[in-house]
């Protein structure tokens, strides 16, 4: 913590805050909507395709880099979970929407990767959008990744931007085969995709808690520049936090309450449940938002706190030493007439008021707390 | 108060805000929604199970350490409230479960305990969590623990973290029949339950008030940064009072407003009650914040107070000093030609001259009134 | 004003803030709701009953010590209102509450003072709760007594802490029969008596406005503590009124709005106007803590503009003594070949330079506009 | 601008902000709702009555002193205007509410004069209040005037406290009988007289605009105190036009949206377009808060900007000389054995060494940019 | 950016943020509504009038100066879009609005250029306001400009203040006749407009994220008063971005949400996609405002941390050479009994304590990490 290599904008090192909240791959003019760009960072190096085929009694998993192949199998058995990584092929996601005949527009939003947190229910097709967060530790920095599913009868297709993602429980579930996972429907699939999202939220909350109560404790004691600049920085991190985590909540809540014909009742309490944790991140959110602009507040009196303990050391030493020179000076004057300079016990006596005004001063900044 | 040995912050005396927020103990990767995983810290040694059965004219009472003999008797009689302290044994909760087919999803929600407070309606059983809050002196800290309460035709299940609780008064009530509680039903239990624990609220309320006003009255004085971390460290601890406070309106208006069928309209009538209160404990949390900001302010205005003061000393000592400085320096020039010097009068004049500009000077800041 | 007697927190002249908010008198632990316990400081030295008789062409007054002995009289004729002054004796609501089949709740929320307005319809009775507010002149405090009134087809309860109240004019317009009020039923007269109450905030809010307008002028010219204090004391004191009229307006929203079988449309149309006008009440209050929190700012700003002169003065003085004084020093050296110092013209020649720099620093002083 | 004979403040000069808010003359203890009397400063002279008279095809317009004959002609005929300057005649009121049957309470309202703006159907006859605005560039402050509107089948009643009103080009346009006003009925001549009251408010805003960018262009340069009273003043009035604007809008909402029988589809479509600029008034006047608050952060902001100049200034003369007058009093010492004071060169040596230190200095502070 | 040349306040260079919030230009008075004139500036020379009329087959485009001309073209064939750039030939929206029956209010708010964005539903036509923005980069100022549309069952009719669009890429796209965008109606080629004007605020918040964080950066290291103007003119701005976006998601969600006769279903998702833009700028303007109120809050810190380090200077310097300075003095006295004088190894022992007193003080200092 201590050591100065921290640098949150070093050149490259992180996307602008904005940069992270509007794309700025626009589409190129003349496109119309329902064009079929991808408008991110490209973030992986080849698309990989994970087709994971289960039912009560078995599961099958494949790797796939040919999108054709993989829809060819997914459709001959019972329930598929395609997963794909990496956007920038867009014939993958074309392929995949042709085959099921999902809307353009879907499409369109699953490759612009700045979008918000939605469901939008299609009838025969669900679509949803949420956020994975990771927290970066070297910059204090919040990563998002756009994760959307398309959810059918009998199939969902998971899109993420790049390999690495927090959904390796779900799948081991999926392999032990413990509890409901297998034995039910699409929907529960992907209601435990997203909980598995939701809950991973949690970990970064406390990840910035920790760092925060961290900065806060130094924040006291040395109120530095880099410290005011971390905290700021994590204030700001906390506005994409906060812009992943708002939208979800309605998401969640459409997608309990309104009636959509993929999602059974019995799903619905448990996308109750996802929901109520959302709520939670969110006030949990805002209660850490809370906290930084208390932290901010306490750099501010750290701050004027030294600004005060430097004024009360130049006030004592000038207050006591200004006058006691003024009397050295007066005795220091060339005036013939002055009749205290032959005086033999002069000398010693201005010295002793000297003191006694020193310790007097002394005695009231005492009194004043100034010491 | 004056002592310095306060601290908030000592290592291991408190779990930090944010954990306290969010619990800290993630269910292990590859558990499913519904699997009874324990996720808070252990509060209770053992876990201590109370059983109260009790009709208009008998009561009996009863502790098992076994969950299976305790619900067999429950089972026999009338009404039976149990009440279970500590949750680190999922079985106790598991058993409960099974026994009166409570949802799996209650239950992961009575043993994962940084649960919002919430009221859900599962038709043959009611579920409700609600939060006990306790203020410690010795840190000024708020403890919060969920109490979970599962609500059925003939009995009320409550689940707690640890030993100790508010609901010593309706024990007190239910073993000398006084009032209406022994001849209600399970829902009038409930509600007796909550209300003791939003009673209690306004106990919390009135220590932090006083805690305030006395911080409040020493900042204007002293205004010291431990001060100022009290101050800060007591607005912490509202946000934890107003995240269990704030969910429990909506929580009791659900109970109150829908038709629950467990929930009869005369303790509907008393659940109204209930949530004015806990209406007017969130007006009051509203209105502590406000006070405690206040007192920031108040700090900041002491802190510059105290800086203008110092400011206004200095300024008056280097400015009555530094001009006499000045004078005497003149005449400790050594130049040969400087016919004052030899001038008899010249020494006393100079004194008077002084004299009567620092006098000059003294007036003049006394009609400033800085003196 | 400017007398230093004002203290708002001498001890044990005013309840603290919290404590206005909150009554401190919990219930003894062991009482269930609906026991009828006064929680409330006793305000009034014994219990006073007031009842006035009235119809279109007759009205009869009279006092009572013995509720008994009043509700026998009230019941014979045809519009009563019966006026308690004073709460410690449980006995006198539980009579009413008997003698009228009203809700033990309603009892209840009579004696326990620290209420939020409401109203409840029970049928055939309306429980009314308001606060009057008074504002102590010599204290700048606002001080709250809860007026409850519980209205029946025929008469109309008025429950108080204290004696003395605003209904006077009520009273004289009964007495003489000047309007409707004696023709019209017990909805129109519990009209009058909230319709009382609430003209009368307007009256404090005007004296606030006086008191902080009156501060704010202060502050500017000399912004001591105790001012920030006092404006600090009304910002607090406001919250006190915030929390009194807020819940009116929907208390009264309520009244008029809903169809309750005891409120005749008539009486509704003025009901709407009492609604009015606390609806302006609310708006009031929050434009005076804006005000007030804008007496801060200038508090502030005021208190930084004399910082701002006290440094100005500081540098001017040392800014033109500190150079001068060191030209004295130089020629105040001992060294032996100092050549100047036997030059004739050098010390009137220094003399002049002196002069010259401290003219030149005064100009450049006043062309920064710090003179 | 620069004159300071500015003086928002002047005694007598202006009512109070609060007296603006709440009208101070309470209607006297003892008088009923509905009993009319004027409870505002009497702004007018003698009451003034208007009559115009129009059809699709002529115009009649007169002036009445004496209200019954007034009210005789205008009976008579088709459309009638009557507008009525000045309210502390009561009789004048009161003998319209006879004539036209309108309730008391509408009377009672036309007559105190710190209405918030609000619309009443009352089946035969509507009733509107808005508040024309008008600012005074003298002391910087908004005029506020309360215009009443009774408007029935056949006849607008306008009510104003002061004669001088912006109904002019109204008046103008029946007069050449332009467009469609002559020809439609009451509804869209009321229409008309809040469209000029809403269209006035923008010329106010305007001006307020042009205001504060002036202070904000002086408070950077010289941030003295009186322009932060300026602007605090502002900021102040900014809360009296919100007051007067904010009910506007639900006002017209009320007008367009609530199917009321006096107002047709036609003039609901023109009152939407009102409230469109309702709306637009609202958004600017916050806008315009936000501009003021961003100002008084700037006049923060110069103040602290010329502090640092001030503290620089003293820093870089200080900071230079003591070092130097230590030297110089260094070889003013007395002692016998000082070894350098009769060295030939020690004493150009010095001033060498002086001047160099004193040009370090000076480039070092002109390293860290205090020059 | 360092350039001193940046002046977003040169006179006449940019009209006032008021008067881009309310237009000055007021209906001359004795003009009623529905009176054609145009209020706002005129910003280009002359009425450009484009036709282009297209099918699934075929397009065709035109320029015109006279409206009528167009006009007739356009009624001949089957969808025609007609764009006008200039409202100052009131003349022009006339013809169109009589040759296509269209309200004279909507005629009146074409021509008034303030009004805020919204959609108004005339059964046969529809009529929609969205707001043209673009960043001038020289004077960091957000340039407005209405668009207006009226869209008929076979024609769309767009109105612009000045030349140059954003909707090129709209025309290239029906040029190349590429999507579906030539084969549906009119209300897909206003959604196609309205998509093109938000797509385009994206750019916008790119920019001024790009410009906060550039001053941000600068701000810590040297806060300068232009800076701060800059970030505070930059906060203005914001403003009228709000006032832009903000009633735009109103506009969109009405256009989407409400049945309206002319918007097919299909076109109904596509604007459901740019309402969900709309949504995403406004959170990402709202992000914006944090972020720059951040950069306020670091200017601040930076110049409180300054003035700190101005102080630590010179109370280094003072407090070392002020004691310093009165040693010096005392041995500058002319007493003739002072034996230290005479003593050999007096002089040099001074200056070795004077060394250490100061290094002991700079030891100090260090310890207090003021070095």
């Amino acid at each position: 913590m201590k050591d100065s290599h921290w640098r949150p904008r070093v050149a490259g090192a992180l996307p602008s805050l904005i940069g992270r909240m509007v794309s700025r791959q626009q589409k190129p003019p003349g496109t119309g909507p329902g064009t079929l760009v991808h408008t991110g960072d490209r973030k992986a190096e080849s698309v990989l395709i994970r087709l994971i085929e289960y039912g009560p009694d078995f599961i099958d998993e494949g790797q796939f880099e040919d999108i054709k192949a993989c829809l060819d199998i997914a459709r001959a058995r019972t329930m598929s979970w395609v997963n794909v990584d990496g956007l920038h092929e867009v014939g993958v996601v074309e392929a995949v929407g042709e085959y099921f005949g999902v809307h353009r527009l879907v499409l369109e939003d699953i490759l612009s990767t700045s979008q918000r947190s939605k469901a939008e229910d299609y009838g025969d097709h669900l679509f949803v959008i949420v956020k994975m967060l990771s927290f970066d530790l070297a910059t204090d920095s919040i990563l998002s990744e756009q994760v959307s599913l398309v959810v059918g009868e009998s199939f969902v297709f998971s899109f993420q931007e790049r390999r690495g993602d927090v959904f390796e429980p779900v799948r081991e579930r999926l392999r032990q085969g413990k509890g409901r996972i297998r034995s039910r429907g699409s929907d529960y699939l992907a209601y435990a995709l997203i909980d598995t999202v939701v809950d991973s939220y949690f970990h970064i909350l406390e990840v910035v808690g920790d760092r925060i109560e961290e900065l806060e404790e130094q924040v006291l004691e040395t109120p530095t520049l880099e410290l005011l600049e971390r905290i700021h920085h994590l204030r700001r991190e906390m506005l994409i936090l906060r812009r992943a985590v708002w939208p979800l909540r309605e998401t969640l809540g459409q997608l309990y309450r309104e009636e959509m014909p993929l999602i059974t009742t019995e799903t619905g309490i448990f996308l109750r449940d996802v929901h109520d944790h959302a709520v939670q991140v969110i006030e949990t959110v805002e209660s850490l938002r809370e906290v930084i602009s208390g932290a901010m507040d306490l750099y501010m009196s750290g701050v004027s706190n030294r600004m005060n303990e430097v004024m009360r050391v130049l006030t004592i030493i000038a207050t006591i030493f200004i006058p006691l020179s003024f009397f050295a000076g007066v005795y220091g004057m060339n005036f013939q007439y002055m009749p205290e300079l032959s005086v033999r016990w002069a000398y010693p006596a201005l010295l002793v008021f000297m003191g006694v005004t020193a310790g007097g001063m002394l005695w009231a900044f005492r009194r004043k707390r100034w010491l």
